[in-house]
């Protein structure tokens, strides 16, 4: 059970677990703080959060549970502004996409306050943003990921499981790399690729047309260029290490298969097909296994 | 009105297109050919078509309306064996991703019938396939592109057109080579690029944990990779050019994009989200308009 909880960006994210903890009673008071006044009103008006806090320091003090839940950017400035006024009880966590970059600031800035930093990061979302997409089923059956240190308290680790639980989320813990080089792979690739499409779709003198004659297949593959750009800038810079190794693995593949074209290799195109239809046809239905009740 | 439908290969497209004419009252007889005789045996026990023929002979046979419903790679030998077995007043067509490789199969096998051949592409598909995947609706208010040559009969055309339009598609006509390069953008390299990225990943040693902490956003990019891996072979080697221009293109533009990261260029990093955000956005906001009655 959270007091007093402080949610520092109100966005899809950070709304849609205000409203499941406040679901499952877990919470007494929600503060919000963030950059967005008008975005900060409406959650007030949709019941989101009880009240806005026009500094961090108000929307900190006194609270047991602090929620970063801003772009991956910004998470630097707002660690080093929250510092001296977190109360001796306060637990705070993050929800940022990349573990490395967030930990290593927290250890710089929080001082003595850093064990009970928990680095987390809840794997779901949508596309949209803001807290007019938050709903409180967002991590219902979802996975949320922390990585906590050798210094981190166990009791803080502890108090944000039970957050997580009681947002309906299964909660796994691995290592800041770890964590890091999964989601480059799943997470950061993958947008990274679909920005970079449409990006130079969008750019081809015919472009109008082109999407014209766009189908389910492209508005499916191409529905995370619709994700934040600021975010996704953020990630890509604080993960940058592992994307690029990542990018240039999957440089090499497309010339591997211009190759395949070039020469009407028919077999290896075949065989890479067929064995991506595989992966991905066994991962949907593990995926699916784990949403069933 | 056809009297006698032939449906050559009854998938997912075949079949829906069966589907829609029926119910429609666009058409007397339905009858199908294919390689899987079980999957054309469901065919008739779901009422799809009304009979199996055995031989492409036997199928093409007295029917007005021939339709080509396999994948690209097939269409040549198709082609050759049911020239000398078509009506005098048959028109035929294909459903196939690629116009220029099926339309000059066409010209070379079908001799003195070639101006009854129509090239056609239903802008319309799922990662489904079989006939067990069809469903009638599949075309409303999808796009039919048509290609037809300088020698195609209006009449033929005129016919065809209005198959599709009973199955609930708008018509639209294009030169070959135009549909190609369109096609190459927003068909062909998506769904090339999304099996290299599975293809990719699936190879890795953690290939298990990756997919475990993949989420929506993954699901949807890679929804493209379970896509038919012998269509989807067909069409890259029968489009290559169009689509090697494409991915030598994209290749670039990743090394544009490692480039950014390398160097911690947030300012190119975001123009470039954004400008792919916007274009997303607008063509999803123009693509719901077209389905809104």
């Amino acid at each position: 059970m959270i007091d007093k909880l402080a949610i520092i960006g109100v966005g899809l994210i950070g709304g849609s677990l205000a409203r499941a903890l406040r679901d499952a009673g877990h919470v007494g008071e929600i503060v919000g703080h963030g950059r967005g006044i008008e975005n900060l009103q409406r959650a007030v008006a949709l019941g989101v959060i009880d009240r806005v806090e026009t500094t961090l320091a108000s929307a900190v003090r006194a609270a047991d549970m602090v929620v970063l839940a801003t772009p991956v950017g910004s998470m630097k400035k707002i660690l080093q502004a929250i510092a001296p006024y977190l109360a001796p009880d306060a637990v705070v966590t993050d929800v940022g996409s990349v573990k490395g970059a967030i930990t290593d600031a927290a250890r710089k800035s929080l001082g003595k306050k850093f064990p009970d930093f928990v680095p987390g990061h809840p794997i779901a979302g949508t596309e949209k943003s803001g807290v007019e997409a938050s709903f409180a089923s967002l991590y219902a059956g979802r996975r949320v990921v922390l990585t906590p240190l050798p210094e981190t308290k166990t009791e803080a680790v502890q108090r944000v499981r039970a957050m997580w639980q009681a947002a309906g989320a299964e909660v796994v813990t691995m290592t800041v790399e770890h964590h890091d080089t999964v989601l480059a792979a799943t997470s950061h690739l993958p947008h990274l690729l679909a920005y970079t499409l449409v990006d130079m779709l969008a750019r081809q003198h015919d472009s109008r047309e082109i999407f014209a004659y766009a189908a389910g297949g492209f508005r499916d593959f191409t529905r995370i260029a619709s994700s934040d750009p600021v975010m996704w800038r953020d990630i890509g810079l604080a993960n940058r290490d592992a994307i690029v190794r990542l990018l240039k693995q999957y440089r090499a593949e497309i010339g591997n298969l211009i190759k395949a074209l070039d020469s009407a290799d028919g077999e290896t195109l075949h065989t890479m097909f067929a064995r991506a239809k595989a992966a991905r046809d066994a991962f949907v239905a593990v995926d699916q296994k784990k949403e069933e009740p």
